[in-house]
């Protein structure tokens, strides 16, 4: 096993606090010998939208052993939830807990919550939406003075971060020099590497996410490739995104491109992407967002790839034992669980087109093992 | 008694999702009868740092009758928590719960709490800061189309908001007439009372909230005076809040002139306001906010206020009876409960200057009747 992420929101709104944010690791490293050791360079968060109080909840969780856990809470909102287990794919296992708090038997759980957030040291940013900022900027009182955190993001990230939120209007500027750096922005070029910290090595890809109001401009995203240099596994996660066939663009088309090869080579297992809503009929808008059908069709694109690249005697599907990540559900009106639907419905089709891929969809606040 | 207030966040961070948020409507009708009948003109949200999942979870609590409710999960986040009731003064009732859920059988916690966020048609927002209009941003994509749901605030809130966050960078721009009018910001002008809905009364009183990081600068803030037109009750809600004497202002001093006639001719009953960290030594920064010591200053000043209007053999405290209501308390790292730490050195200047209020620590989810 390669990577573990911990999810500390995996809904697409419009209920607060649970949104999209994930902490990685290396599999081989575990969050009591991080917290026990220090070590800062293990733990980099994708997306911000929740934060230092679902890291609490988690921890609290483990301290009290309560049963209801922090993945049951936002499925208890509906009729019919699955059975947590039911949500990921058997080839995956998964906890509820860092298994941290034997570490320190008196200090409460916030004091540990505290501990990990000291340790994540790099953020990387999909897209400014405030559904997957929002932790970063509240939680960031919390921060030890002169924890310099960074902050990474393709250029109308960091430039949204500074100049619409770090503004001294919605909140103070934490991001200059003299103010203690808090918080370094560090600007990201699309497709060029970055070397975080000699642990990761993060490739940006851009996005579409749908059109602004104005109808023309397209709000951007943010695609990362994370390489655990260590053990040169691949994982692939996506902010919001819409399919290339909807954005009449071919930026999806790049990164099937460029993750075929590895896929080949078994160097990356596990993809974490969108599937915001169960499929809809063809004229409701998805406001730049992905549903089964089109996330189907463009992982058919990625299995041709692959296809194309293999030996012909090569009968085994395209994307056999690749980890697909469902996040991002947007939850609903209805007292019908939307994940349960969204999961059935790429399971039908997955099933259909021959791809061969696990689909999960991800809870908030359990830890994935890919 | 005159209104409830549900509170659906009383932290000051930098935890998310449970950042400051209240529901405010007159005593004298339920919860229960304002969904039954559609009444959309009782419920007013005052600053929106929590939303939907809050409201979702209070009725999921009611539903499922779960011991652990909202308003004790934060606090067991600590080592040394008091029990709920300790929180307030024996003269305040609470509830954990809406009493909504007999009303629909089967329908889910979501549908419900969908239910009343639709007949929350109006919001007092206090100021810009992050952490208290999260929940308004990320709660909007679920707004019934043509809701037309109106944010009240003062020039530079509007402006805010339009500027900052609804400017399809940080978020699809939703407050324009061709977006369907998902949102209508209304400007408010200080001082001057504003009509909601023949319901309600409200009149805005600008406030000091610390040095922007130019050091000169202020960050501004509101209180709203909110008067409830069929019963001539009134209650006093602030935003963030520093003291007169912090900000070599007398910005406070002018509202506890204009309420002071309220007190006495006992039309008003309860003052909501922040009170963020215990008590600092004095060279510690105070970011704009209250403690206990700056607190009593202020009610100091409104009690020789009261005092003078009073006649000379009226021996009263000249604050007896008033109900100060504690939010916007700051977590902190060490385990030790800082509400509770609040409370016991209000209490104790509250005995020393004797001013006869009353002091409770608001805790997220719980509905307070004053």
């Amino acid at each position: 096993m390669s990577f573990d992420i911990t999810v500390l929101g995996s809904s697409g709104g419009p209920l607060e606090g649970i949104t999209c944010s994930y902490i990685l690791k290396p599999s081989y490293i575990t969050y009591k010998d991080i917290i026990q050791d220090e070590l800062k360079q293990y733990l980099i968060a994708i997306d911000a939208g929740s934060g230092l109080n679902r890291i609490t909840e988690i921890i609290s969780t483990e301290r009290t052993k309560e049963k209801d856990t922090l993945a049951m809470k936002v499925l208890s909102y509906y009729n019919d939830p699955l059975p947590i287990d039911q949500y990921s794919h058997p080839n995956i296992s998964f906890s509820h807990e860092y298994g941290v708090c034997k570490l320190n038997k008196d200090s409460a759980p916030i004091e540990l919550s505290f501990k990990i957030l000291d340790l994540i040291n790099n953020f990387l940013i999909s897209h400014p939406h405030l559904d997957h900022i929002n932790g970063l900027v509240i939680n960031s009182p919390g921060f030890h003075y002169h924890s310099s955190k960074s902050v990474y993001g393709l250029k109308e990230t960091t430039e949204a971060l500074q100049n619409c939120i770090f503004n001294d209007i919605i909140w103070p500027n934490l991001v200059t020099e003299q103010n203690g750096s808090f918080l370094k922005l560090i600007e990201l070029e699309p497709t060029k590497p970055m070397n975080i910290d000699d642990i990761y090595e993060v490739t940006p890809f851009e996005l579409n996410h749908g059109k602004k109001h104005d109808n023309k401009t397209e709000y951007k995203s943010t695609s990362f490739l994370i390489k655990d240099s260590k053990t040169d596994q691949y994982i692939l996660i996506f902010g919001d995104v819409e399919a290339d066939r909807n954005a009449q663009s071919s930026k999806n088309k790049i990164i099937w491109e460029k993750i075929s090869d590895l896929i080949i080579r078994r160097s990356l297992k596990t993809i974490l992407i969108e599937c915001s809503t169960p499929n809809l009929p063809a004229k409701e808008p998805r406001f730049g967002h992905m549903t089964p059908d089109s996330l189907i069709e463009e992982l058919c694109t990625l299995g041709e790839l692959i296809s194309s690249k293999k030996s012909r005697y090569d009968v085994e599907p395209p994307l056999k034992d690749l980890n697909i990540l469902i996040t991002h559900v947007k939850e609903r009106r209805s007292g019908h669980e939307p994940r349960r639907v969204i999961l059935n419905e790429l399971n039908e089709l997955n099933e259909r087109y021959k791809l061969g891929c696990h689909f999960s969809v991800m809870l908030t606040g359990l830890t994935y093992t890919v």
